[in-house]
């Protein structure tokens, strides 16, 4: 028996091996350059927080990803969905029995926004699979000799989004952090101003932060830490993902363009544009897939940072009394602006690329010109070539001066209303 | 004698017993598809309320549809247009004596507006034929084989206008509902405060209700009643026949895209792309005219609804006491809110259909390009397929959010301008 | 010598006669059909007002119609010209002295546009010969059999310009009595609330209206009486002029789409299609130039009306003791708004005109299709045939929209800066 | 020894007199219509404020116009961009200590949107070469003998580029002096109230305009002037830059528009249309290179002439005492206003330019259509010639409208927070 065990644990121990070892290696590997390679380790980021539930993220082939049922992630999402729903619920109940001020309808908003897009990306895992391969059709196109050729040296798709979107998880690591800090700190001030003893520090610091939690009895203090930090991440990881395959498919727009850049001025035969102009339709029927997938997700995105950005600036004229509160907010308020910008740059980035090699064919001698060509820029040049809203706004350049413009007007018509919100960290009482 | 009598009565009978067999079969038979088949119910419904008086709806001869001058339908209508055109004026009149405050120009305004509808109705009836034709000649080549095999499986025009249109009304009544017992409550409070008793309770009740119509000789409680409930409904029947019409040009755009769907990678001949494009030709001449004819429909229902939101929206911030007013108002303006955004999402709904078949389009393989493909091609990317308010506006799906923004922007402004109106059920004077 | 001069009499009253005869000849005659023809009673029309000062507008030969500089009507401009620049000019610095309220400032603003409208209609006299041949250049084509045709029974362009022009004239005739009428009843009500009795009537009359007169010299009161009628009309003239020349273009637009119309479903040459190429072409040459032309009088025209309307709307909010000025003031106000409506109706109109040949263009059986239908086409749909002011804007539907929702922001947001104006009626103080 | 010294002193000279004499032809001279030629007096302006430390750069051969790093020029630029920077960086500290008012913001903003533009020069300097490159590609093809005898008469790229930025530095120069001017006033108007006699008048001139100089160690009285000089110089350079290859790019355009207007109505070969499709295609090549590398350029212009208008327009309301800065202060808005205005002007033109072409072919008689004629009118009609602020915004005429209507909207929401700011000139505390 007990040689069996050991034989079982040192076979236990040899998968694992092999397991890191082939994570190791599927990370760091250059992969086949396809989107799957590029985006898992996000994914796998994702699904720390109990999003996207789908297995055997780091297996090259796509047939094997996909959602499973009776799977430890699945029961993880599970879990938290319903315990996050009854936490969101009861916490809503709360703010509105103590009436809805700015602040409180802002929490419940976000909340709920956290909430929708927690099923949202739940129901993407279903998809999941749908999406890989919609990507694998386009990106068959680009696994021929010359387009290889291309990735050696440039920067490649895989280590940019990987970069850019734990950069903006970092970020909001730090900005995690020092929301406990803030607290930590209005705690020390109130427990100094209000003279309180009969609480141990600990207490205080949970019934300042989480007033409402003490009316819910199924919750304790690790549960609640666990739901507050995978919501607060889920909010960024949105943008993130939007960031995510919005890169995918506009590294496919360069490739072509790169393509097209490089025999500009060479004598090519038809057959070559009629390649070209397969290979972009191709990327512009996956872009219509992601756009017809996702856009309930961008609308979401774009909605929810629009109105926090409103609300904080508008909150930005409020008096802090500790500076680790000043530091905090402006942190978290820039940061919001930043993850925002970023993702509305990259995904009308999306567009920009796409509209990239009309130059290049307005170039091409008449001579050559043909069917193939003709169509070729036609489709380019017909601007639809764009990530979307749900087509209720396009992801183009001129939207983030819309938005912003939008937002100026806002702010300033609401600068009557700007009262002095009494600082919390004096208020004595216990909610 | 009496045999006779007796003998027409059966034969009345046994008529009538006919008809209703017919109305059922009618409605309930799958019939021909066509628009004038599906949207029989729901010109019934409208007749109810004096609307668009044509008589034989039910016929499936389009040619007997008709505008009749001597019929019950008629004279309904005209009785309903005359008496609803002095009760609408005398208020008016009524209204602008007392001093036109906000609340009592909102009131003028659905006046005009619900009449000017009934007006344009009534107008539409004469041409309601025409209408029918023009359908009629569109749908003619949607009734060929390979269109009629999609319908089966599929969640058919029919009960697709039939259902969202008679769930709006549904919703409608019971707002009416509880309008009316927001009325009852307010009253019983009014009474209690005022210690009232030399007046009945429903006495107080109209005199509260309709404190213009004791100036207005020719109209008993009953008459006023009816027209009330003409408009009232009127005023939800606009968007109710925008849907309607929406659904039906939309469902032949969605009939092109599933047939080209259906050969994507298929090798069809000259012959098949001069038909698509026939038939794409056919329904984008439909979309304009209607879009000539129901245009200021369209126009005088957006207004309408931007109109009441903006109000109602301002006077949310106003105290309510009894919880059953509070219950009504909400439900009154998300159901307001809710039938504009249906509206204006069905019939942007068109656009979207119409520019869907442009991806598979481009899939289409450069060997069988010819005239025929390329003008379809421009056709669908002309943009041009789309329902507008005389013009004025497009209804693309940024109208959506770009009324929203306006909506917004007009509130915060007004947010300085909100004054507590004082509870108009503590106020004892009789008007 | 006396029968000399008798002699001369006689023949100048045949003379006479025959010109008489010869003006009611050429205004009722149906003439060729030419934009100069129809235009020519309203081209009278303002040059009563001492605008656009050419010569033999009613002679149908276009090449005599120019601007002489020593003939009456330019003698009667340039007068107009340097005294209104003078009176200008003093009004204004007395304004300033003043200090500039913005009841002044609009007076200000008033004057400046006005006197820069004659200044350009002054050049536009001079070229006023070029504008004529260039319609004439696009009318020769349609002088055509075919389309001379169609005029029979048709609303025909003269009468269309001449009603529309004339009508909006006279509606400036009356605005112009109600405001002497309303100057009058306040000038009673002065006289008796202030118990004047060192001056007479018409003094205080005019040392209400006109305070800023006596401080200018070379001035009597019938001249100032000449140049504040000639301003206020040349201000509606703009407008009215606007409204002509967009008739004149919309109507060969007209003429094109009922030619289509007529030959919808038939096979026509592929000369036809080259022939309605051309015509096309040519009135879209003619809209070019005249939108080069008298851009800038559309842009001031706008601006001017736009700036009017909010001003107006902003003292809407004032109190008025005299009910002849309320009267005046919503008259005026309400006229302003139809004015701006009809010529931005009208001048986007030639917009919607150029666009409607696309849906039957559309219906062209593919076997005729060639060069010229593709060229057609695509002109027609390029969305170019727009008329602009100075390309700052376009005159399309929507911008009616656009202006109204600016106009509806601006008012809310000076909601609050609303104070009420003392009535000046009551003010006994002389300026 | 002192020979040789003679004699290369005498050489010295006689190269001196012959750079001049060389600097005097090369500016008067025609040229060869280069955009380099143009353009190198206004180089040397802002190389007078050591911006675009470029050498040679009145030599004809492009090849020899570099960024030199060890050039007098290049020093001159480092040592401004050094000391600039210091500066700066304690100025906006100081103004951070004091407390951001507008007024402080808005110093703060200046001048780090000054020194960025400086940065942005400075990089520009590098590129310098591969913009003249790109503009010797497009010109190559406008040296040819048709292009050419167009030139004669015309009024000159070359002067009509020094004409106008050379006007706007005066303008500017004007501004400077009034500035001083007004300093100056503010100052005998502060000394004579506060009854100072314990500084002299030029030590309170300094404290009154620098007190943040005086905390700042290693800058004397004439380092600041000069440091301030060029920041005052850059911020209008930045727009005179803009205009200078706007017009560049521009009279290409119209260049082509004027050959094709010569050849109306003439047959012309296949070859021709094909050579004026490659001439069009250059210039438009170049224009995207232009927008490319300078995009940034046009945003950071942008929005800074945005952002003062709206603060100064809002700092309107304020009182002045002493004439001199009432008169500053409108003169240096009014040529910041006219400053931005011919900036947008100008370079929203290259659109213009760029579309009018399109009239022209469409009168081209179909039977020499061809590919060539068909992808020209394309491209012209395509709408992508145009510059822009990285794409976030497009230099169309309409954006001028749209900047003018977003101030004025922000200015009547402002009106609310308008205070009077105490006059300074009255305030006798030192800073």
């Amino acid at each position: 028996m007990q040689i069996n065990v050991h034989h079982t644990r040192t076979r236990n121990k040899i998968q694992w091996q092999r397991k890191w070892k082939g994570f190791g290696r599927a990370l760091i590997s250059n992969g086949d350059g396809t989107f799957h390679h590029a985006v898992a380790p996000v994914l796998i980021l994702g699904q720390c927080m109990t999003l996207l539930p789908v297995v055997n993220i780091l297996n090259s082939n796509i047939r094997t990803v996909r959602f499973k049922i009776f799977s430890v992630r699945c029961c993880y999402s599970v879990t938290y969905l319903l315990l996050a729903g009854i936490y969101s619920a009861l916490s809503i109940r709360w703010y509105i029995r103590k009436g809805l001020n700015l602040a409180y309808f802002a929490n419940c908003v976000y909340m709920m926004v956290v909430y929708v897009s927690a099923v949202f990306f739940f129901l993407i895992a279903f998809r999941w699979q749908q999406v890989l391969r919609a990507f694998a059709a386009c990106e068959r196109f680009f696994q021929r000799e010359y387009y290889r050729r291309q990735m050696h040296g440039a920067f490649r798709l895989s280590w940019k989004i990987r970069f850019i979107c734990f950069s903006i998880f970092a970020l909001a690591v730090v900005e995690d952090w020092l929301n406990y800090y803030s607290a930590y700190e209005s705690n020390i001030v109130q427990i100094e101003t209000c003279n309180r003893t009969n609480v141990s520090f600990w207490e205080n610091f949970y019934l300042r932060e989480h007033p409402h939690v003490f009316h819910l009895l199924p919750f304790n203090g690790f549960t609640i830490a666990w739901i507050n930090r995978c919501m607060r991440y889920t909010w960024t990881y949105v943008d993130i993902f939007i960031i995510a395959f919005s890169y995918g498919v506009q590294f496919r727009f360069d490739q072509i363009f790169c393509r097209l850049k490089n025999v500009q001025g060479m004598v090519c035969p038809i057959n070559f544009w009629h390649d070209m102009r397969v290979d972009y339709v191709a990327v512009s029927e996956l872009l219509n897939f992601l756009d017809d997938q996702f856009g309930h997700l961008i609308l979401l995105a774009c909605a929810n940072d629009m109105y926090f950005i409103a609300t904080q600036l508008f909150n930005g004229f409020q008096r802090r009394r500790a500076i680790a509160n000043y530091v905090y907010f402006w942190y978290s308020l820039l940061l919001l602006m930043f993850r925002t910008l970023v993702m509305l740059y990259v995904s009308s980035g999306v567009y920009v690329a796409s509209a990239r090699p009309l130059n290049l064919l307005r170039n091409v001698p008449s001579k050559n010109w043909g069917v193939d060509l003709q169509r070729l820029t036609d489709e380019v040049s017909s601007g639809e070539n764009v990530l979307s809203g749900k087509r209720f706004f396009f992801l183009k350049r001129q939207i983030i001066l819309a938005m912003a413009g939008t937002l100026v007007t806002y702010e300033l018509v609401l600068l009557d209303q700007v009262k002095k919100i009494p600082d919390s960290s004096t208020d004595c009482t216990y909610f």
